[in-house]
């Protein structure tokens, strides 16, 4: 890990959550290490579920004021979400808000970004993708570039040993609404990307309960941290046999307004979805067997 | 295409063989493709099946006295092979064979690299392998670097239309050994990989058949194409779990001795080493299916 971040700047900014803070080990170990190998860390934790606009503008403020020449996003989907945001917003000085729904371009230098997940859920390590939520008005949306792709990614799921039974729940929620959700709507199936796309599901389906009853599994967190990690990567809409993510757009709507986490309001919609779409879409769930 | 090409050089050098330079639609478009966009071209069609070491070794000086930017290989592996041995070479002034069991170095800089694989076999688009093989000794070798890898690849399958019956077998069998190799010899299976892998030898053993009788189906060859690719990235051998693969080894004996097409050779090995393998790893033969 150290290695890589020395290439890319020698003052970086860890941004990370209270909760992954709790995780002492890892956060004094990733700031060791980048101590060891002549990397600078200034840790940023207040990231939020539901990552807040305001937050990613203050992280872009203090990284132009402290001359942040790396970025590490340490944590789930809402740490690694926010160091996107903190990159895009970093090469202006307008709010991140304002990126959104506008054909994006940047008026800076961009910050090289490294991510690490210590969960297995929202792949957002595999991505150019960020949820940003403004509380004022309690709005969620999302956006999404290349200027926000990692430039580089370490998933190592021996990070996601110690995430509670909750968590592991929702998260193996969110990879199989990743991967189900396009399958289903797609109008133009893949033989092969349906293939992949159902190595994805039938992973989260045969281990996800069992990794709730044996949270400490290497074996299975790894398979997990795989199928989390190419569910959100082009990967999964291979020469475009994916359709539209419905569970995860309601969602954002759900986030938005009641600051409900993404993998809690998804568990929620998934299955009256699932029961709407059935009649319109027969045939992919047969396919899907 | 040629939008990629003149943002990575304005002389380009067009790798590729005689048998596509039949095809003189491709070549001809793509030629003048490129001049539209300001990028001129030299054709370099010497490439021959089991690509030489001498033909990479010509076109790397020819690259290097002409001032070539850019290197193009289209057609086949042995066309995009022999554009990434001169790649290789054109860094330096010693022989490609040099390069094979050391620890790669190059002591120039590196032509940046796009490949437009035209058949669905190889799938030397998708890494940074190459094959050499030196006729005056018979021997054929297998190099891999981070050096050979393209910057592009374009994999459009209506380059692989007219891709006779023949080759079109025989592709999808180095297809079907690229992913069924290391699937039967791994040591350390896992879920989402066994999953990807047998997704491509799924869509080979059904597809192929079909694809015979209507070598213009450009839904069939589509996927040919994908798992081609897909075959031969780094995503077939995902979190390690991939084995050696033996066949592949054996054929460069082969290819390198008899200068048999690797093709064939594979075709001739594949059903003597599945019998062979079969004893020892018979849970994974189980596994397959």
């Amino acid at each position: 890990r150290p290695e890589f971040a020395l290439e890319l700047g020698q003052k970086a900014m860890l941004v990370t959550g209270h909760s992954s803070m709790r995780r002492a080990g890892v956060l004094d170990r990733v700031v060791g290490d980048l101590k060891n190998n002549g990397v600078d860390t200034l840790v940023f934790d207040k990231v939020v579920p539901n990552p807040r606009a305001s937050t990613m503008d203050e992280g872009a403020r203090m990284a132009r004021q402290e001359g942040i020449e790396l970025v590490i996003g340490l944590g789930g989907g809402s740490a690694m979400d926010t160091a996107k945001g903190i990159v895009l917003a970093s090469t202006g000085t307008k709010p991140i808000w304002d990126y959104i729904g506008t054909d994006i371009k940047v008026s800076g230098p961009l910050l090289p970004l490294i991510l690490v997940p210590t969960m297995a859920a929202t792949g957002s390590e595999a991505n150019g993708g960020a949820s940003i939520t403004k509380r004022e008005t309690r709005e969620k949306a999302y956006i999404f570039t290349p200027y926000m792709f990692p430039k580089v990614s370490i998933i190592d799921p021996e990070l996601t040993l110690t995430v509670p039974k909750k968590q592991t729940a929702t998260g193996g929620v969110d990879i199989f609404c990743h991967a189900v959700e396009g399958y289903i709507t797609t109008q133009e199936p893949s033989m092969v990307n349906d293939g992949i796309i159902e190595a994805v599901l039938r992973t989260v389906v045969e281990l996800l309960p069992k990794v709730l009853d044996k949270l400490d599994d290497i074996g299975m967190r790894t398979e997990l941290s795989w199928a989390s990690t190419i569910a959100c990567s082009q990967l999964i809409a291979l020469g475009g046999g994916y359709g539209p993510r419905t569970c995860h757009s309601i969602s954002n709507f759900l986030g938005g307004y009641y600051d409900v986490a993404h993998g809690d309001c998804l568990a929620a919609i998934l299955p009256v979805w699932m029961r709407y779409t059935l009649p319109v879409r027969a045939e992919r769930f047969h396919a899907l067997g």
